[in-house]
């Protein structure tokens, strides 16, 4: 069995950190995880310009590759209930999931942005899963991105957000709200004392839940 | 001043119904409301594939029409979210404007909608909204396409299924789920004794706010 | 067409202020829009017993003032319902067009108070309006009375606190509770990048849309 | 000690179906329980505006009544918040009470009112006090007047809308939303099988317990 | 890897019929799927007696249970706070699973509950989990303990009750609420059109996501 | 009549401590207020396996103590549910009591804990009760043991709490989050100004209040 990671931006980057940030659990999902790249997705997704434009791109891909399950793998779901509608396999988006595994724990949750400019986007989705009484708060890193390379910095800055989430907001935990991040985990949660969940992850998890549950097909 | 309409399907039947709708208030909107057809929709909006298609023509169609606000007149409010972003003027659907505008009405309103597919939508949008303690329910009339143009058989259905929102689920208004049944709302007020809400009509009603408040732009 | 503001205390400074907000969407509003003072009112209203006065004298006013809708100029919003009750034509208080116009724009808001002793009245009527998940905070001016007329000093404290609830407490709007601020709307709106809501404005806006949209009669 | 129980309409039925009500809980209250009419009240308390010609009355009966602790008997709770700011003993609303014992027991409420006219102002007060997600339904007995002294036919009728609100609504106890029918509050729970709430027994027992906490008086 | 799912009653029937459910799934669980009855467990789990009564037998057999996971596989998770603050490794209520993962279907659910005698444990449960707005409604099968083996009778009666669920009370997925019903699921599901959710495997697929996540322990 | 306090722990001064806040309102509860300790509990109570020890002592000893109500007086509230069910006289938990109180206030209420451990459980009870919504916050004193008999240093250091739960979080009451500490009570209401709700009082009140209402049992 396979589940096909999509990441719907043009960046190999953010697909190899989603490699890095699967092989964490690889061992224990009973499928193969198979990452590409959607070439001719913008080099990153932030304008909802960027977000509108994949859906039949993503949906094209997704049909054209074989696997039991398909992620999309970037914060904003793009294309998310086009594929559900015309697909016959269980289709995730990362944000969605990620989301859900922070309501499985428990604890209101706190969302690690890249920017401000993503909160509506975030609340919007967080209310449409009717979960938005599990929100701490949404705070963003605001790292020029320049320094998104430099690892010791960005991780630096997630510990100080996520300080504040737990300390002032009052978070138990903390979503990291993009697909390249995950790599940075095991870090974080050992600093923060606090779980962290990456939204690849939790795709991968939700997608192998599915493919065991096999539910009749939802309209 | 103006305020154009977009009917985002390919229907002139449809535009009409608005039309109609309109002239019930046109008398009391500082604004001239002008209708259009997007001829290149689809004749109807049903599928997800419909909605997703829809973004990039209905923006370029708002674009090249000059006016002081857009409303998108389909209750799935195809595109909203990147006509908002990328025009300089106030982009209006009409699902969110006749869902608020029940709030404001301060009662648990009932949903009448063609049918039982957009159940799921309509509940995703609702919460999106963070109104679903508004809710009292969502019931279909479930009328063969065939006999959409009789009006006696559709007012008849439409009071039956609005009786049963008031008196079972306790609904206190109720929201017409389409853009071309606005033309029956004098007739079914009398019926049940209810504030009917046309989401044409109370999108029209929210541009015009908007456009006397002039908010700045929101990011 | 004619929109009668009553300001139900009895300080023509406070009219003033009103006439002022107005002037700013009179141009697009489609009736006349008319404000009158309650001479026999009280200079302010502050406590309870102020607002329990006035339901029957502020009746009285409405009902011998000849208008298509009646808007009680008070963020008490002091006889509401009854003269919903007892009247024809529709009735609007001012805080609860503000409330209801904040969660029309989709972020949590904001309240900036004269007092804190207006905090338990301020959350019995969000509450009352069901919309309390949309509420950030309610925070207060405190500025000492013979202060308010320094149009500078009472600016700057507004956006003392405006910034408070905007970066602590998440506001994504701030409303004004009060009749009398209404004037210094665009300034704050420039300094602070949040959409301002004066509830004397959405009061207005929402009695042209009533007159728009005709309803039966509510019960 | 003393706890007066004003009843501000002018029916000694009222009055004197509250002091049988309050018999079954006399002994175990460590308080006198004194019952009086508003003589100059209204017969009934069905329309705003009878609500509204109460808060002053109200008060100044109360003010001129020697008691530790004042009752407001009506479900509209006339007067409520302006005799708590004024006075400096406790004062109760029967409904205030009613609404806040049944979160107590931590089921879903039905509430019985006499008619539907009732409703909206049933709805504001159970969402000014925060408690709507417990409220299960609404149901009106519509009993004609003339039939509300005949008892075994009012009982009736109760077990009949309470049948209605346990096993359709999904209430787990009742309210009986009326200052005049404790009486009939062993009977309806030996039918039913629920708790039911008698708001008059529901506010003495209230009184008692501020009596006892003596809180600091709050602003 | 193995999930140790333990029945902490001390019927083999419903330890078989455990078996029989996790068998739909067991291929696509990456671990051994081994289940236990705890044989000094009363019979059936019906009063807080039960409950309360199992803590301790629980903690102590998981404790010499050699596994990477543990199920309590009754639906009302004895013992379960207990043993997830003693022990290294993951412990999961069948209940909590079941509701969670019904909360990730993003419809309201319904729930068939054996007797009525469960429901306000069940409302307990689901409040405590912060989920309250995602139930529908929760039903009773009330069937005679001599007809549970009756296989066509038990369907029968679940597609009943489910069909009030999902017609009346409009749930859009279903859970059984009760560890031996897992094995009707299929039919269930093909004859409602809905998504049915057992809890045991809703557990299993929980029990194999904390195992994949590897989350920090959880104070 | 009789009301029994039974304290869980084997700790005297704990129930000396209970005496002493009992002594404020001692007068004016219609029954005797009798403390016990339960000298096979342990020391404190601390984790879940304390709670989890307790609800069958507990149980014995409620049932050997005539007593025409009982009050578990530990913030865990063990074996609550258990005597519920098993005893034909009302049983009172403190926690669930001093929350239920807060909410009869009408405000968002602050949790004084004693340390960060406690944070988990006791979300998980405020929402069991269905009232998350009016949490403000939960803070903890967090002060070494051998500091909790210096009562002017656990005063300055409550007051200290209290301030940023009435400030920062905009609570409008406090709970004490111990069965020990309403002997501050009066101090601690006069430095902040607001209301303090000492559990144990809590629960007396809600036992002499059950004593007067006579509900039938409630299954």
């Amino acid at each position: 069995m396979r589940i096909h990671f999509l990441n719907p931006n043009s960046s190999q980057s953010t697909t190899d950190a989603m490699i890095t940030s699967l092989d964490q659990i690889r061992d224990r999902i009973p499928a193969e995880l198979v990452c590409a790249t959607l070439e001719e997705g913008p080099p990153g997704i932030e304008r909802q310009a960027h977000v509108d434009a994949l859906p039949f791109p993503v949906l094209e891909r997704l049909r054209a590759t074989p696997a039991e399950a398909h992620v999309i793998s970037c914060f904003s779901d793009p294309g998310l209930h086009l594929c559900r509608e015309e697909l016959e396999v269980p289709v995730i988006g990362i944000a969605e999931a990620a989301y859900l595994e922070a309501v499985q724990l428990g604890r209101r949750f706190g969302v690690v942005s890249i920017g401000r400019a993503s909160f509506g986007r975030h609340l919007r989705q967080i209310r449409q899963l009717g979960v938005e009484s599990f929100l701490a708060a949404d705070r963003a890193l605001e790292i020029p991105v320049v320094q998104m390379n430099e690892a010791e910095r960005v991780i630096a800055r997630i510990v100080e957000v996520g300080t504040e989430l737990r300390d002032r907001d009052g978070a138990g935990s903390l979503i990291l709200g993009c697909a390249s991040m995950g790599v940075y985990r095991p870090e974080i949660e050992a600093r923060l004392g606090l779980p962290v969940i990456d939204p690849v992850q939790a795709a991968a998890i939700r997608a192998a839940a599915l493919l065991a549950l096999r539910y009749p097909r939802l309209s």
